[in-house]
């Protein structure tokens, strides 16, 4: 059988196939990102992976297709490699990928441009053949911008910096209370705080019809096209946009507008790229 | 004998005092953040101090004045406090306050703005007897814009997302190599995040005759304005305003510039505030 992982920073999602190329299971983890998390960490879910699966049923698993948010580098995608191989010891085959990978696989056969905008924010551009990155992931601690994290912290900083009209004042303090120290210490402690971070950027989807908040959306998506998406300038030309992630498809008609204004093409935008991916991994016979 | 400590996130300066005032020794450790280090590690630098003095001095310290960036809330400055209690055992007062209250010491007795940019950043209004801050110090995670970690942060954004020119990129390289992978495992590995962050900020301040840089540097400071000095617009309308930390210090020139085009009056700018400090607690028996 083939495992197939497609890991954002906050969820991991592994779908079981057979030989056959039928779906035989899905489940859900949290999302196993080797820049932000320990190896322990890494290796209790890949383990709690293995047991879950094995439990359910009895062939055995022969390839691992993991395509992960953070396992750009060859460091970060060896550790994630050699725990799978150590985990499911009778692989024969194990790839892993950058989640920009599972993107474009998800999304297109042709050439284009393809974001993520899930909890952290990515680009890059697909000739038809190879993947191409101008720029890379940087993470939530240094860029990420239109991103979950971005859009989570901005929601904080306008709070506690007294920026947010009253009206969301309070329902930010009903939401998610006022106690900075608590929110300093969660920040401070939790495995993801990226995740954390993006667990307030409900607040923008929950609130849209306030101007304010409809403000923010549009600088957060004008940044992320300014940082990522205006370095496939030329690509762009004659390629159109695709999009992956809970953002972009929440967003997607802010980012419509501002790509439109600029006269860039947006062909799709997909919540989450697993069954796809899949998909035409069954039909296209990527792997 | 009173041991005075000023701790930035990166940094602490601790000076001893005898009874008679008189300075006796000033010795330098890491900073002591409660909200960015382990106990243990807070707690081994304290036993390090005592060890260092204990060596020199035969005096036993009976006070001990901490003033340290991350101190805002009562847990955290009580961590601290009891940490200095356990280790300074013949101790009879310690008092624990944020770094801002240090600043405030350290540059005035009159009302006035004092803003801390150095690693962080922060702000407060003194109004001659008491301390008002109206928006907290957020960290490095949410906030701190115009601060080291903002400014070196902004330069390793700069290359990494190919925004910066030709020559500046060259030079990027020269000092701080091209090796994304090492930059983003040290970020994510190191005690200080905020601290190794700052250090990039150097490199603005060695290019400030590019118009690039010049660029970078008066958006920073604009930042910093907007997010935490006109909360103060009141109160500044009859009080002049104090610096502190190091990015204040040499990036003085762009903050007199930006503010006195919006009409409010700088009237100091302390690069240490440590000496300041213990001879305004001396002069004019603040402790």
């Amino acid at each position: 059988m083939i495992l197939v992982a497609d890991s954002g920073s906050s969820k991991c999602d592994w779908v079981l196939i057979n030989n056959h190329g039928e779906w035989v299971d899905k489940i859900k983890t949290e999302g196993l990102n080797p820049l932000l998390l320990s190896k322990k960490n890494i290796s209790n879910t890949i383990d709690k992976v293995q047991h879950l699966l094995n439990k359910k049923h009895d062939s055995t698993i022969d390839k691992i297709y993991f395509y992960g948010a953070g396992c750009g580098s060859s460091g970060s995608g060896n550790l994630i490699k050699d725990l799978l191989y150590t985990t499911f010891n009778q692989a024969k085959y194990i790839r892993v990928e950058e989640d920009i990978i599972a993107a474009v696989h998800a999304t297109t056969q042709e050439p284009g441009v393809i974001c993520i905008l899930g909890t952290g924010a990515n680009c890059c551009y697909f000739d038809g053949r190879r993947v191409i990155q101008k720029t890379p992931a940087l993470g939530y601690l240094l860029a990420d911008e239109g991103s979950g994290n971005y859009f989570g912290r901005e929601v904080i900083k306008s709070y506690y910096l007294k920026k947010l009209p009253l009206d969301l004042e309070e329902s930010f303090e009903k939401e998610f209370g006022a106690d900075l120290n608590l929110l300093l210490q969660k920040l401070h402690n939790v495995d993801s705080p990226n995740k954390y971070l993006a667990s307030f950027a409900t607040f923008i989807f929950k609130h849209r019809q306030h101007p304010f908040i409809e403000n923010m959306l549009h600088q957060g998506i004008a940044k992320f096209i300014d940082s990522y998406l205006l370095n496939y300038k030329e690509e762009l030309l004659d390629s159109p946009i695709h999009f992956v992630g809970s953002i972009a498809y929440y967003a997607q008609d802010v980012i419509k507008k501002s790509l439109d204004e600029r006269g860039f093409i947006v062909k799709s935008f997909i919540k989450k790229p697993v069954g796809h991916l899949v998909n035409n991994i069954i039909n296209k016979n990527i792997l």
